[in-house]
């Protein structure tokens, strides 16, 4: 790929950013303001945004991470359709307990459905058709990637909170609670494993259930100062909890009385332990060890998809210039030739070299590379580019490319090295690029 | 992956099938049998399915050849959202135009919005938005491959004719009307590789520009007996039409005189050159060659995601057995371990050995191999079931494991043979398995 050729909207001011939003002084958070102006998302409508290349290739990428570690603990993935009939949800009474959050339309027809903004009722009604299930065969963890609708009073902060989003939603059926518990554990431990891997500093905290119910529930946290939520963490003991969920004014730790410290963070995962909630109402059983028919104990966890990579992009990235967790860069390598025209301008075919050298030796980074052919520009000009965009190698073709052995100038964005390296120095570096 | 821990309501009788749809009578293609009864997909609300595992990994290999295809053109692949704002589509006139097709709705503040069933509108006004566009950087092939809504008055087939589905929708922007038809003619071709690919024997007809409109069009038609398309096709020279653009009654060619066959067909794809029409109501322009403003030149390609995989396996399909296209398949393998308790049983351990082995020596393969591990069940129960599923290759560890060195049976679904081998010859075989 080329970045000529890119559809970007690049380099946007200020005012422009604002006059895109249509409301001005509402750009309060940093990711929103850096994705709009490098281009890598763009409004469509109040807290709708189309996804733009970039974006789309760093949302696939988190994609595969979220699939590995689902289907790593047994996740089988399914695909629900938005169009949710109004019965489901009129059975568990969130019609008019989720009010106008839900997007409500009705079809040629006359009937009623809402988009989807959780699954609960449709998983639930969908295991409830399977007749026959045997405790043999559970637990079932269930889970889609899919958009998700929620008719948001004041969307706000670009993809942090939306109205239509990208949303992987688990649903797990056991066949006791012990065996929920476990699961349940289970599968806070891989949502655990999956920040880790993005290098995302998550809280664990309990959370209230909401209108989701359940009997136990956990935010995963990530500390960013415009977060949405406020919550407590103890320093003394492992304890921390949404402030919803604490007796206020409380300032000591419910566990070791030790002192409270409030944070900001940003929702990106939530865990509930539903019980027999919703199988009980749409009779969701399976035969247990006796024969008998017995209710299958549900657990439901989501993680924002969409969100992730705005939060990530708002904890890693500067005032000016887009950091990504390494596994999601929508590029690894960006190369920059020499400007037309100047001096160093026979460099430029060592670097077409270069890119073939790299995609032969190293096949896990192919499609991986891009190439700045802008050449009209300098490469200081392009270096500022690719700083902004946050590739985590940029690799420059300039004086020294020369000498021989060539040197090429590469850029360790996420380290802040810069480091001069021959040909192979640079196979060597790239080849512990992880890629997902 | 374990079959007996799969998510899947299999072997359903025709009542279930029919009690499940809510109508009887309604079951009449073999794709939507086939699928409901082996636990492919699952009703949800008429013309919505649930897709069932095995239904998402066919779908996501299917994508994957897409994007291929797409990217090999120059194809960016972008997410716009299903949210659509009325303006837009009151700018084209579609509001109206499209009428009860359209699934419309109002957000909590009477903002009206249409779920979109296409994105010419959106897309256009995207690329308006862009407003320093050079004809240096065209063209701009840009795709997405997202779910669409169209409220069909009669919803049938299944995934054939759905009111929620998949589609893949690519938007050309080029500099002139030569530069359109050159790209018209690379994504023609594109489509063509693709259904090549698939083994898919599509014929590419003059179609109707119905409600996109535009100068040209063409359909991509899999001829199939309950097609609801007819076109006809010149045994002569390569022409074919659909009927509707057809002066009838019309029985010769209008190329070379020759006689027309009519045949039915699905329609699978669909291209239009589309001119001005969008870009000049959005006033999606770049600048020229002589720096002047200039309207883009517009095309548009529909690949139908979840009627392709439902179309094909209508296809290749027997009445009572799946068959997909090899690089859909949703596992590649399925190996069968003898009964528990039969004279075989000693040779399960085997089975155990075989699957290190294929996943060890065949990378490719990690994921792709099944293992029916309802070992309760004969392997004549299990033979049928995965004949019914459409495995490319059942492994079955039979009489002959037992004998030195272990020879397993190995049925070759796609070709309808059935031959011993040992492990090594299994492993040659199935090196020659393409995963996509």
């Amino acid at each position: 790929m080329v970045l000529s050729r890119v559809f970007q909207p690049q380099n946007l001011r200020e005012d422009q950013l604002l006059s895109l939003e249509g409301r001005s002084g509402e750009l309060t958070c940093k990711s929103q303001q850096l994705m709009l102006r490098v281009g890598l998302i763009h409004p469509a409508s109040p807290g709708c945004y189309h996804l733009l290349p970039y974006t789309v290739r760093a949302m696939e990428k988190l994609v595969r991470v979220i699939d590995q570690e689902m289907q790593a603990i047994g996740g089988q993935k399914v695909n629900m359709p938005s169009l949710s009939p109004a019965e489901l949800w009129r059975a568990t009474n969130r019609w008019d307990l989720m009010g106008k959050e839900l997007l409500k339309l009705r079809d040629r027809h006359g009937r009623e459905y809402c988009l989807g903004p959780t699954h609960e009722e449709a998983i639930t009604a969908l295991v409830a058709s399977q007749k026959k299930l045997s405790y043999k065969q559970l637990p079932f963890l269930l889970y889609q990637v899919t958009r998700k609708f929620r008719d948001e009073p004041r969307p706000r902060f670009g993809l942090l909170r939306g109205r239509e989003f990208y949303m992987k939603d688990m649903y797990t059926f056991d066949s006791s609670p012990e065996a929920a518990q476990q699961t349940y554990g289970l599968v806070c431990d891989a949502y655990g494993h999956l920040f880790d891997r993005l290098g995302l500093q998550c809280i664990k905290v309990q959370a209230d259930v909401g209108s989701i119910g359940g009997t136990m529930s956990h935010e995963f946290q990530l500390p960013v100062d415009i977060g949405e939520d406020r919550f407590a963490v103890c320093l003394n003991c492992n304890f921390s909890a949404n402030m919803e969920t604490l007796d206020l004014p409380h300032t000591n730790c419910p566990a070791c009385q030790g002192p409270l410290t409030e944070t900001k963070g940003i929702e990106v995962g939530h865990t509930f332990y539903l019980g027999t909630k919703y199988s009980s109402i749409f009779n969701a059983q399976f035969t247990d060890v006796h024969g008998k028919q017995s209710l299958a104990e549900m657990g439901c966890y989501g993680l924002g998809v969409t969100r992730i990579l705005a939060a990530a992009i708002e904890v890693f990235s500067t005032e000016d210039c887009i950091r990504w967790p390494s596994l999601l860069a929508p590029y690894h390598v960006c190369l920059i030739p020499p400007k037309k025209g100047s001096k160093e301008e026979a460099a430029a075919e060592l670097t077409g070299h270069l890119y073939d050298h790299i995609t032969e030796a190293l096949p896990q980074l192919r499609g991986e590379v891009l190439l700045d052919d802008r050449t009209h520009l300098t490469i200081g000009n392009r270096l500022k580019d690719a700083n902004k965009l946050g590739y985590p190698y940029v690799v420059i073709a300039g004086k020294r490319a020369l000498e021989d052995p060539a040197h090429f100038e590469v850029w360790c964005q996420n380290t802040g090295e810069v480091i001069f390296l021959t040909k192979e120095g640079i196979l060597e570096l790239l080849s512990q690029v992880q890629v997902v």
